[in-house]
């Protein structure tokens, strides 16, 4: 496992310096097809972790959005995100992140969230803990939902029905903050807020947090209250409290 | 002019540093009154801002939200929010930020937001520019309303028919960004971001802002298209283009 996290830490500073050089800068890309900068900048992240990848792991299995699933039978699956929040990232707000999980036999066993212009990283692999810029973090515990911090990225995201399921939460609890993709399931994972809740997450938006969540002392559950899996419809909740998440599920399921 | 350039970037290095010793350190600090933990580092930050004032300029006016007004007469007014975006500083996003603005005979002539966790200060004084970070900064021009990225804090700021303007008006631009208070002006400022808007600020939410969105060649204006002064009613749209901003004033007044 050492081995895989001394890895995971090569890869997101490899990506890194791709998308500090666009961010704040997407202006500067002449487009000559029809991709917008940011996508751009997108693929060339995602292109140089699939690199990396197939050059030190050639057997293993890689899942980019951009170019697709390699070795798809692999015990060991890569799933690649380089750049989660992509209108945080085209507005310039240091709030979206990369993201990589690593799956054995279809299990989360390693995950990252790296913010490259704060130079902040999340890092856990299973049995080893949460690792936040270098330390040991945990979730926090919360008292009740009526105290709780509650945080989702946009209403957008969600459908009517969800969206009411979302504003019930909201009125039994006590703040909630908007925008922020995998920065706010971070936040969660090392104890500055109680819950974060999105709906029509795709697999590549929710493995690479479970392990995060776990090693950080947190649930993480669709919202019925299910484990996640890569076929899990990706309406996911996130909380550091066991009672508290137990208080929302009630009231989402 | 330039003595209070001086003068208002020594005034939030020293919020800073207080804001910096409470930014995720929130559960260590004792409540011993009723007041959170955030109204704690938000009175201390305000205090030590009043008191560099007042050694400095004591016939000046202060308007503080913790602390009231002292001198209201006075030709000069500082407005100070030592921590605007409360609920992303006690969550431990660094997109809150530290607001100043003085005020000469009601006109605001120069403008702070310090971001002190990321160590990004857009400052504007009258006649002198947009400076971010040490250098000259402006709004990007926007071709169109459909091609634009719109912003706003929360949609709970806003009540049933000021939501209903806030939805129209993404439905006609291209993207949406939520989450950010004063972080989303100084974006639209420094030509990352097209339009922030948002409903029910207080003066010393909008006036700090007037003279960084002017001097960045940008358009503040109530939602009707008219110019703020303290009197206004706090919905505040921010644009970095002149034609979109009356393709969205046209939508939402």
């Amino acid at each position: 496992m050492q081995q895989f996290i001394e890895f995971a830490n090569q890869l997101v500073d490899s990506s890194a310096g791709v998308i500090r050089k666009y961010f704040r800068n997407l202006d500067k890309i002449e487009t000559k097809s029809d991709a917008s900068p940011v996508t751009i900048a997108d693929r060339e992240a995602e292109s140089v972790l699939r690199n990396i990848i197939k050059s030190q792991y050639p057997e293993h299995g890689i899942h980019g959005e951009e170019f697709g699933i390699e070795n798809p039978d692999a015990e060991y699956q890569w799933i690649i995100d380089p750049i989660d929040g992509t209108i945080s990232f085209m507005s310039g707000r240091p709030t979206f992140g990369t993201m990589i999980g690593l799956l054995q036999n279809g299990t989360p066993i390693l995950g990252i969230i790296d913010q490259p212009i704060n130079h902040e990283r999340w890092i856990a692999a299973k049995g080893e803990g949460l690792i936040f810029n270098g330390k040991k973090a945990s979730v926090r515990k919360c008292k009740n939902l009526k105290s709780a911090t509650i945080s989702t990225t946009a209403p957008e995201y969600y459908n009517s029905h969800g969206l009411a399921k979302l504003h019930k939460l909201r009125d039994e609890s006590a703040h909630i903050l908007y925008g922020g993709d995998c920065y706010l399931y971070a936040l969660v994972a090392c104890g500055q807020l109680d819950i974060a809740l999105d709906s029509g997450l795709k697999p590549h938006d929710f493995l690479p947090i479970i392990p995060i969540i776990k090693e950080a002392g947190g649930q993480i559950t669709d919202w019925q209250g299910n484990e996640l899996d890569k076929n899990s419809k990706g309406d996911v909740i996130v909380s550091g409290d066991e009672r508290v998440h137990q208080e929302a599920i009630s009231i989402i399921k």
